[in-house]
């Protein structure tokens, strides 16, 4: 369902017209202080689609460009287009199971994330929503780390993962986080439309998503250490919801 | 346990006395055709202590060469000391449980390995054995990626994971990979003694191996694509078991 296209845009025009055109941005460098019309309109169009915008010197503009004619703004391309959060509900409604979606709170290595989409495929789940901010996005380096789910598993990208979870509570969603404060995973009912959020490689789920989730779910650690591999993490609580569920007899 | 020790030896003299004062070589590379006493006797410890040689050009140990003073030889030394099979299994005594131990049949990506063992810390097993030729040892990513586990958790290496497997089912244990034709983990009974057996990235594991194992369980896939990531499986599979024993109540 995804289409491979990585490339860098250089130049005012070519930029707008990206933008103009549907084009996923995922990084936008413009010189700083560049103040003229066409720069102005970028950084509209940029506010418009939530991308942000790195403000950099001549000679990193230099370095990014590949044509020498940056003319002061370099943008990349999205390495895969991106699914909305209504197509995932949609795939979930047609494949008949209740919907299981991942919400990934601020992943920032490609392999975890490229590992987690593997995993969401295998699972059965029915898309992986991310953060526009700050998160890694579909590069190609995340592309190669999913074994091909990528072309599978509709990714969205959503400007807030706390007002995504408002909306889908409406359509009877519930979401799980995973946090030591939780009870055991195995003790909890882990059924029914179901969103798993998994937290950032460092500091794990943000207060504010965690207060927009259900319930807090605990994968029982018996080491000497703090937590697992996000990529890992998120496995071991996905197979636990495969189990629940029984979709596997 | 472990203590962190990662250097590149040079020169005949110094690789003879690493061998013989018991430093673990990971990589030997030694000049092809060299053929004197020094190099003899380096043939021979290498031999004793199963360490892979490569025979390289000369432009290749100086290229590897950080004094310049090679003489011949390169020797790199395990960025950690390995346990070896019965401290492991002198832990799990220790430990009162029945043991719970990991054998890898040829990781080869570092952040793979540095991750299973980060998990084998987690879930609470007793130990992690690797095999010595192909894959990849105890090297600085490995250590970071496990994210401290390798001071907790012992490795070991055997030259022959099958003999390895051999051994310990004389001392009760039980062995169980993980491959697609298995019964589903869910129905299958992990508790006991176990050593659970997971396979190389590409490949799965062995068929030698495959046979010493007692059982084959298998993950429920239910996605487009081949297999998940092996530290995401062997987590996913070290969870069950931890289900399974109850040792997390």
């Amino acid at each position: 369902m995804s289409r491979y296209e990585e490339s860098i845009i250089e130049g005012r025009n070519e930029v707008i017209e990206a933008f103009r055109s549907g084009k996923t941005i995922d990084r936008l460098f413009i010189l700083d202080g560049a103040q003229d019309g066409p720069i102005q309109t970028i950084k509209r169009e940029a506010k418009k689609h939530d991308v942000r915008i790195d403000f950099v010197q001549k000679s990193r503009l230099d370095q990014l460009s590949e044509t020498g004619k940056h003319q002061g703004v370099v943008a990349y391309t999205a390495a895969y287009t991106y699914a909305t959060v209504d197509e995932i509900m949609k795939k979930a409604e047609e494949s008949g199971r209740p919907p299981f979606i991942f919400l990934l709170d601020n992943i920032t290595d490609p392999h975890n994330l490229g590992a987690i989409i593997r995993t969401a495929n295998l699972c059965g789940a029915h898309g992986v929503i991310i953060p526009k901010n700050r998160a890694v996005g579909l590069t190609a380096t995340v592309a190669k780390t999913s074994a091909g789910a990528i072309n599978y598993t509709p990714v969205a990208r959503v400007t807030n993962i706390g007002n995504t979870i408002e909306d889908l509570k409406k359509q009877g969603m519930w979401f799980v986080c995973a946090d030591m404060d939780g009870d055991v995973m195995y003790k909890q009912n882990l059924t029914g439309p179901i969103g798993l959020v998994i937290g950032s490689e460092g500091e794990g789920v943000g207060r504010l998503v965690k207060q927009k989730c259900d319930f807090v779910t605990r994968i029982p650690m018996m080491g000497d250490i703090d937590s697992l591999n996000a990529s890992v993490a998120a496995g071991v609580l996905a197979f636990e919801i495969v189990r629940q569920r029984g979709e596997w007899q």
